[in-house]
């Protein structure tokens, strides 16, 4: 099994060249920042991760998290490395200074998970929730809550869960049944079954701060009468030390088809003790703040294990020998990765990654000039592109991740069916991704239904008219980006006429719209993957221009060529995606089953 | 976990209307048959396989088959069910009635293929080699050889195998290294290792008959030096009776990400004895008319898996409740088979297996014809046929099964990531097919480098005729047809452009015709199963205007809906696909890995 290696100079590249990094370090948020500091300390968080979490990737999945009479061992070495990895600070690195974090940008920490999530995602899915309670509670709590909770989930040395799904509410949140009575002490008694609760009971930190969607007595039916309450598996004294056993209890977790050192737990609350967060009935926008978040990490997933399967795949490739190419000497067994049908396949994970990187940061640059931007009116257009791209990011992310991981399998052939070499791993980790934080069919729905209509239109009209752009200045950037800029011409043309369809149906037809809303998010994602690597392309060449020389030189002439393969084999498929959109339900409506 | 129940109705109508085994059953080798006793063989067939063998599917995938001290015990319950298997004489159904055999045609053996394969593929793969074995034995062999083996090897009391795969030699056959001396008695002497070898050790049969690959002194290198030996677990002496164990051991079996009850094994060869099939250094060619039928059956995996998966789909979707589809009433929860995006993915599967049992099913019937027509021009047509069409099915049958069994996970949302729902097993089940056999690249290069250029491309443009007839068909078979004719024709142009550019290339740039290989034979896949599934439609539509009533014109005029559904929103990512066949090798040769 080979190495996890975080790729720091593409990281590096598209945080100053495709989102633009020295900018944000400008902002008077992040004036103690600069390109340098953020290099140094995404290096050092690189070494920590590759020597530290990725060699744990095969043990978790081998040994799986184990149940047993209500607690839960992590795998071996998964204490130890949480330990350093609390004694680091790495999780805190995006967070406000005023609770111990580093006040780094949202991007940054963004490229601090895509390279925990690469080296071992069922490690990284524990901070990343505890993230993402952290969110929640930053938004939402009551100053009080913030200094009794943040400081100690910020370091790590306290863990979130985000506490939703119940048998019967999955993908229907609002048919969740828990109940929150209040208790005398201004406190609620929490009651009811939580399922698919990630970390939701383990031994990696001293508390769980779980945060549990409830009903109030009286609460209105659906998504409008659910609470968000504070459950500390151990009560939390006012002088923060750590008092009795709250009543939640985990009464098994899953057998999974991956994942498997990341514990899956059903979750009873038997009159547990729970704080309310904000007010009552107010549970479901705060989730879907934190939820935005949670689905451009879930997308990053896709690119975490495609970038991980990506380097075994190159790796094997150059050292398995099986056949002898078009004009390789008689006798002569070529290393694989000289078969054309081997590099298409790394050059599709290649640029399907790099595309998602561009897209995954582009996203979480967005949120972070939608809240530090001093301009109110830069903010609101970039919390509208952020609420526009993240459903793409998530569906699309962890379609490709699905498809890249297989691809991995794919160039290992028999190898890669044996789970000893380990890219079966990749692909059996990436399958839950479409899944998990709203499934993909679930972003399409929110993509067309609520976020195309953003606006009247515009934001999405914004959107088109940044791709209109890269289409004219690749147009005019010379022969070898001229293809490029052709391809992007169609495929912006297809998005086009496929966003105004929508458009028009959404409110007149929604059932319309729906039925065409998987493959629009499908097309979505490919030709805004084109436009991004169509403006990586562009930087490239500029910089080319300027005078680059050396290794350097050579990888940003790659940005190039891999811009041209996408935009001329993957992004046409684009277009074949249109009829799709456009069928409307009639056919569906149609099918009996 | 849902049962399976064989699609018989679907499995009649193919071969009565998109093949047609009436004809078959008019030649003299099958004229003992008529389509009554042929569905009441299927019929008891799917009986026994849904009660006998689906149900160990699951316990095969928990217990594993098991190494130990060189014996594979295989899961509970396999060898009860595979004597019964050999009792009521399944495996034979297909073979010469001169062994032992049913005397039907090849396409009703496919058909039970199917049905086995749905049910457990892990337990069918031991049949499935069985039935390589015997083919070579059958058409090389010689009349001792296949007295001595093949009764007991058709009813299946013996078990066989096809060793190609060395470590050093997996696609690249030509570099395999195990040697086979003379002895002084006429058999030969094997030793070397062989690898992957599916049930080449297991306890449900009193003996094996491995078919191994091996090189004769001075044999010439590669691939014209490779010869095929029979080398029998046990040594079966004249009078048929079992005698010493040969020098032919289990050093190990593999730890997969699927098929866990299908014994994947290394043997080694010490020695052992073997006996010559037919001349020495053909064994090469013995195995390719062995791996046709081989890789058709695997094409049939795809279909198998994907109806299983598709089966647990629907269950689950009418079942399964959640959210609320537009214009149900409020307060409800609508079984999720309601919503367009469910429906979505369950008419992609739906079609997808359809055409898939179109596309094995004729891909069969060219092989009974090949064989059993009396005018030599038919079979030489149908053999050519057959030839072309079985990479496609290989190929694009498995990258379907891959992706029908993964929207089944995706119908199946959370639950569909846990294991005890069995949707999982589909998925990494299928996950295999695409490499073994000849990975799926491996098919694309046989099918743009030896396939094409067949009859100065004379074979390839006999499937764009009939393809072209279907078009002139279905658009003047009214409208409901129409839609179907109209996408057919863009599909017909696309296919036929690529076909010739590759053409054009195949003999002048073989590296240019390689470099599209893959995105080729997809784009075969779409076009061919939307030509097989509107002739499904234009024979529906001729029996409901022969006054076809009940639940008969129903499932009828499903097959028009289905039809319809692929050719309209799956068909046109054919024409996606051009830019990439087309590309040549310029961006593939120029990423540097």
């Amino acid at each position: 099994m080979s190495a996890y290696s975080a790729p720091l100079d593409d990281i590096g590249f598209v945080l100053e060249h495709v989102v633009d990094l020295p900018a944000l370090c400008r902002l008077p948020a992040f004036d103690h920042l600069d390109l340098e500091t953020v290099a140094g300390v995404l290096e050092e968080n690189a070494r920590f991760v590759e020597q530290v979490i990725a060699p744990l990737n095969r043990i978790g999945d081998i040994q799986h998290s184990r149940w047993s009479d209500g607690q839960v061992a992590t795998p071996d070495g998964f204490r130890e490395a949480y330990r350093r990895y609390v004694a680091a600070g790495w999780g805190g690195v995006p967070f406000p200074d005023a609770y111990g974090g580093g006040g780094f940008p949202w991007v940054v920490g963004i490229a601090m998970q895509e390279i925990l999530t690469a080296a071992n995602l069922s490690f990284s899915m524990c901070p990343l929730l505890t993230q993402g309670a952290i969110d929640a509670l930053l938004s939402h709590g009551s100053d009080e809550q913030r200094e009794r909770y943040l400081p100690r989930m910020v370091t790590g040395a306290w863990t979130g869960t985000m506490e939703l799904t119940e048998p019967q509410a999955g993908s229907d949140v609002g048919a969740l049944t828990t109940r929150a009575v209040p208790a005398e002490d201004g406190s609620w008694r929490i009651t009811g079954q939580k399922i698919f609760i990630t970390y939701g009971e383990h031994d990696l930190a001293d508390n769980i701060v779980h945060l549990v969607l409830a009903r109030v007595p009286d609460a209105p039916p659906g998504t409008k009468g659910i609470s968000c309450f504070i459950v500390p598996k151990l009560l939390v004294g006012d002088d923060g030390s750590l008092g009795e056993r709250n009543q939640v209890h985990c009464v098994s977790i899953e057998h999974k088809m991956g994942i498997n050192a990341s514990p899956t737990c059903v979750l009873a609350y038997e009159g547990a003790v729970g704080y309310l967060v904000g007010e009552p009935n107010a549970g479901m926008r705060y989730m879907f703040t934190m939820m935005n978040h949670a689905r451009l990490s879930v997308g990053l997933q896709g690119l975490g294990l495609g970038e991980r399967a990506y380097q075994a795949a190159v790796a094997y490739a150059h050292e398995r020998r099986q056949g002898r190419v078009v004009g390789a000497p008689a006798g002569h067994q070529s290393p694989i990765v000289d078969h054309p049908d081997v590099r298409r396949m790394l050059s599709t994970m290649r640029a399907t990654n790099q595309a998602l990187r561009c897209l995954a940061y582009l996203n979480a640059e967005c949120i972070d000039l939608a809240v530090h931007h001093p301009d109110p009116t830069v903010r609101r257009r970039h919390s509208e592109l952020a609420d526009l791209l993240t459903p793409i990011t998530k569906g699309w992310g962890t379609d490709m991740g699905v498809e890249t991981t297989s691809l991995a399998i794919q160039v290992f052939g028999g190898m890669g069916y044996i789970e000893e070499t380990g890219v079966a791993q990749h692909y059996r980790d990436a399958r839950i991704a479409p899944i998990y934080e709203g499934t993909n069919g679930i972003q399409a729905i929110d993509l067309v239904s609520r976020k195309l209509p953003m606006r009247a239109g515009g934001v999405v009209a914004d959107l088109l008219a940044g791709i209109e752009a890269t289409v004219v200045e690749t147009t005019k950037a010379g022969e070898a980006l001229a293809p490029i800029g052709e391809r992007l011409t169609d495929g912006h043309r297809v998005l086009r006429e496929a966003t105004h369809w929508l458009l028009a149906k959404a409110s007149d037809a929604p059932h319309t719209a729906l039925a065409g809303a998987t493959p629009y998010l499908r097309m979505c994602g490919f030709v805004i993957a084109a436009w991004l690597l169509g403006r990586s392309a562009l930087s490239a060449r500029r910089i080319l221009d300027d005078g680059a020389t050396g290794t350097g030189a050579e990888s940003l002439e790659q940005k190039i060529v891999t811009a041209r393969f996408f935009c001329d084999q993957l992004l046409p498929q684009a277009a074949g995606l249109l009829p799709a959109v456009t069928a409307g339900p009639a056919d569906l409506t149609a099918a009996a089953f």
